[in-house]
């Protein structure tokens, strides 16, 4: 359903438990400018310490930056495949890590930690709060991209000196994420990790203490 | 409107415009267990590097612990007070920077980096994606609590380690968040810091680059 607005009205519930890191499933159409711009604006409306609201989004279209990503992953993938004993890169070896070229669209998230000057609210006490606010953006653009069907993979196989140089990002920024966006034909209902015999989720009475730790 | 099963339908996109960082505007109402296990569900169902699910949450109610964190953060304040030249003093100084005894109910996210073994799909070129995980998992509490008519402040006025010794935290664990949470009577439609004149947002398109970060 679409509001007045033209946003689709997908509950909050449903994106969370659509929502999938998508590799295998992009179909290569583009993304309409007004559906990425709704998604932008999702990530941008997140909260972040002392409002200093230090993400930025580069958006790769150019075929040739997205193929020389995708080169570079490939070769971070062989590096962790040949770290892994035998049964675990059996485990390792149909899972797909990336849709770089596939999407045909990657925003790279970045962090200032310069933004909002000398005193930040709220990160005098713990510096990384900077980082976090960052983070917290990408899950508003990757639940947003869901209500609107499309998919989202968070590459992580790359070493950011690399991904800094490619896209030209300056010394005081940081890239925290590639994410790959695009049209999928169909979201999976049970994660790749768990489809493909990774690793199974923990159930969640395990990650709820009452008072304490070892409460 | 809440679904056949109990769950709000509010929109993502509403979840999103609406959600703020509560400080001023607890009841102290308590929050309903069926709710709170929404909520948590929610933040268990966010996406983690390898599926490692590295994150926990700690439940505090006991008003002895909420008053010794609120003691322990009402220090912190007054320290990050002391280094702000006089006019931003003046600016901070009415700005609220905790409701944890007033909302009554605490949730203390945790990370752990040692969940999933020694070897974690994607995080052996970049070591932080494990933290940035857990901060997910924030962002949908955050958002699925929003959608329920609650309220959460994400308090950052603390040393890591006083924390750790008021909930038990053991070694290998960081606490990442403390997260008030519960029943509010308003969500104010302007964010506290840029409507008592801390700072003000940033455009969207300030934020939006092409092909490079210079682009």
């Amino acid at each position: 359903m679409i509001s007045d607005q033209g946003e689709p009205t997908t509950s909050l519930y449903d994106a969370i438990r659509m929502r999938r890191d998508v590799r295998a499933e992009f179909t290569g159409e583009p993304v309409a400018e007004q559906v990425l711009q709704r998604v932008l604006s999702a990530a941008h409306a997140a909260p972040s310490v002392g409002m200093t609201q230090p993400w930025d989004f580069i958006l790769v279209r150019s075929p040739e930056t997205l193929q020389r990503f995708a080169a570079h992953v490939a070769d971070k993938r062989r590096e962790f495949a040949a770290t892994l004993p035998p049964e675990r890169a059996d485990t390792f070896d149909p899972i797909k890590v990336e849709g770089v070229c596939e999407s045909g669209l990657g925003i790279v998230v970045t962090h200032d930690q310069t933004r909002g000057g000398a005193h930040v609210l709220g990160r005098h006490t713990v510096s990384d709060t900077g980082l976090f606010s960052t983070v917290l953006a990408v899950q508003n653009l990757w639940l947003a991209a869901t209500a609107e069907g499309l998919g989202v993979g968070w590459v992580s196989f790359y070493d950011e000196e690399v991904l800094t140089e490619l896209v030209g990002i300056p010394a005081q920024v940081r890239p925290i994420a590639w994410l790959c966006v695009g049209h999928v034909d169909k979201l999976q209902e049970v994660p790749d990790l768990e489809r493909l015999g990774w690793r199974h989720r923990r159930p969640l009475a395990d990650a709820i203490h009452y008072e304490r730790f070892d409460g």
